[in-house]
């Protein structure tokens, strides 16, 4: 009865290739807009046993997880939990699962992260109005308003911290105006989670998207999301399937809610890595942890300004976790940027969109936000610059 | 000029959860349906210090990934790269890369995953024949033929490796029917892939995909795709954008291919992982590598037989990495499986669908086909029945 079928089909004659060597990936210090340097305990964690995904002990570490990331989100949300793909992945999840062919959303762009929820809010059928706001600086609530080409919207979505620019957006005026429109309120908070308040339940948000890579400080690949009750019942009334099989929360619900059936396999071990950063996090405590950020974030301005470089985005509107500055005139951006990770080890980012060429992005995040690395990101430029 | 803003929206009160106690998972001998047993060298490559998606240092990372990745699928074709997501994600990317509203599309509906093509089909807009087979065993290609509905179509969709059955698809002979509707080809090889031969080029397959977590033994988290160029024409061709932007393959391409331009940040440590479990799979050699998958197969079968317990597919069309047994009269399921859990530490699957309750599931997957397992699988699951 035994012994399974041998194809008889002959192999195609496909070159062999030579065996690359095991990997011995240098420790970098990373200074850009993530991924930000990783915690030695995160990055052994991720190295445990991998356990079956319908283990009774890796449900438990499901549970722990929804229950860290409810505290760092500041929600009692029961729908809460990281998503098996990366930030990205966690705003496509927001789109479509809120998402019907015709719904309208007002968007505010200013930065390439407004622009990508736009983009994909279309591919989900809505219809979408852009508010376009300059790069570099935050909404007034009211331009917003007076982008709004309808009395009434299905999702206003804004962006809490825009990873391309340095930009932080205050929510409340914002959740007044998603009022006055009858909206549902998307936010992406990516690059402030876990670096910045955010008070999701306290302002009001329906629905949020984080990745890990950012103020979490752990490796990419999972992107936490949350929803509020008003966005689970939006979901539940909907007319059409969820586009995406893979981002379906109706179906996701069955394996993190408390059926526990199968829908995809959970990448187990970065989920151990996720475990692990939400457990540092509230080990430092919030209030300390965006203190710190906060800290060194004003440090690495001052420094900044003493070298002559400028700051892009004024004081107010400022990330602390990410900083975009100015590159002075004749100052070769790619030259300065290969001088730091040759010479120092250290990665800082490049700007996008408008900004390549002439921005650069510095990252104090998580576990990278340290007054070494503020020092370290200083005497670096100001070698790179010639100035040393 | 300094000192980033300072949200004074007070906070709501959240309850403060006590915090989780670092994880310590226990080493599980995993034969399941996946996750498989992981080599202690593949997860120590994923606690490597993390390196940013545009590090020159992880570009090479990822080159030598693609070039294992051809290997391993048996390709020449340029577009092959895992996708940041799990198998699941796989699946999808096929299907919104390569379909259309009102395309057509033949699936072979045989098991858990061929009814979720059909579905993720569906879900794009495309017209979709299901040819329903018997759960358990293979289709012939004249069945598939016979289910058609139309002359034409633009898709023909197998799976290669039933995972809930445990069956293996013959491919050639599906082909050549895919040649006479005109349509692409796509096989689903999350089980196969690094188990059992899988011939891209040499059978004619125009898209693939597969997962980490089976017998490439890397942790689940990514989703091993390959595209050939007729596939690739049909996706420059389109005339909608693709749905999932997450998922977009002519966004991907930029990063993956030359231009190296951001799409998403990369889950680096995850792609650590699977680099160290290509290299393992090509330092074995693929055809050492299925003959052992064989030889612990026909082991394996050999003693359930011993056992009174009975293979559910037939020789011949039986997988290497999964066996699937019937569970006898009066054997109560969940208790067997409990029993192996807890006192060998052992991790079998049960089944899905209609095959819940009445079959458990056996993978003797890369690093876990070993005649180790097979004894330990054999020696637990007669204790577990009280034979022993």
């Amino acid at each position: 009865m035994c012994g399974p079928h041998v194809p008889d089909f002959s192999s195609a004659s496909i070159a062999n290739m030579s065996i690359p060597t095991a990997l011995t990936p240098p420790r970098r210090v990373l200074m850009g807009p993530g991924p930000s340097d990783v915690d030695d305990a995160v990055l052994a964690a991720m190295a445990r046993p991998t356990l079956g995904h319908l283990d009774p002990r890796f449900l438990e570490v499901m549970d722990e997880i929804g229950s860290m990331l409810r505290s760092v989100f500041r929600t009692e949300n029961q729908l809460t939990m990281p998503m098996s793909g990366t930030g990205s992945a966690g705003m496509e999840t927001c789109m479509v699962n809120l998402l019907e062919p015709g719904d309208r959303v007002l968007v505010g762009v200013n930065g390439v992260f407004g622009t990508r929820m736009a983009e994909v809010a279309r591919r989900c059928g809505a219809e979408v109005t852009e508010v376009k706001g300059e790069w570099g600086r935050a909404f007034e609530a009211e331009a917003l308003r007076a982008g709004a080409e309808h009395d009434r919207y299905d999702l206003v979505a804004v962006v809490h911290a825009e990873t391309s620019t340095g930009v932080l957006q205050p929510i409340p005026a914002v959740r007044e105006l998603a009022d006055e429109l009858g909206a549902l309120l998307l936010i992406d908070c990516v690059t402030s989670l876990a670096g910045h308040a955010v008070e999701i339940d306290g302002w009001g948000v329906d629905a949020a998207y984080s990745g890990t890579q950012k103020c979490l400080s752990c490796p990419p690949g999972l992107a936490p999301v949350t929803f509020s009750e008003r966005a689970v019942e939006k979901m539940k009334a909907r007319k059409t399937p969820v586009q995406s099989w893979y981002l379906d929360l109706s179906l996701i619900q069955g394996y993190w809610g408390e059926e526990r059936s199968y829908h995809h396999t959970a990448p187990i071990n970065m989920l151990y890595g996720l475990h692990e950063a939400l457990r540092l996090v509230l080990e430092e405590g919030l209030e300390a942890r965006f203190d710190r950020h906060r800290r060194h974030s004003k440090m690495l301005c001052e420094g900044l300004e003493a070298l002559g470089l400028a700051a892009r985005v004024p004081e107010a509107e400022r990330l602390a976790p990410l900083t975009t500055i100015a590159i002075p005139d004749g100052v070769d951006d790619a030259a300065v940027r290969g001088h730091l990770l040759e010479h120092f080890g250290l990665e800082i980012g490049g700007g996008l969109g408008p900004m390549k060429g002439n921005t650069w992005r510095v990252g104090l995040m998580g576990a990278g936000s340290t007054e070494r690395n503020v020092k370290l990101c200083l005497a670096a430029l100001d070698d790179a610059m010639g100035r040393g």
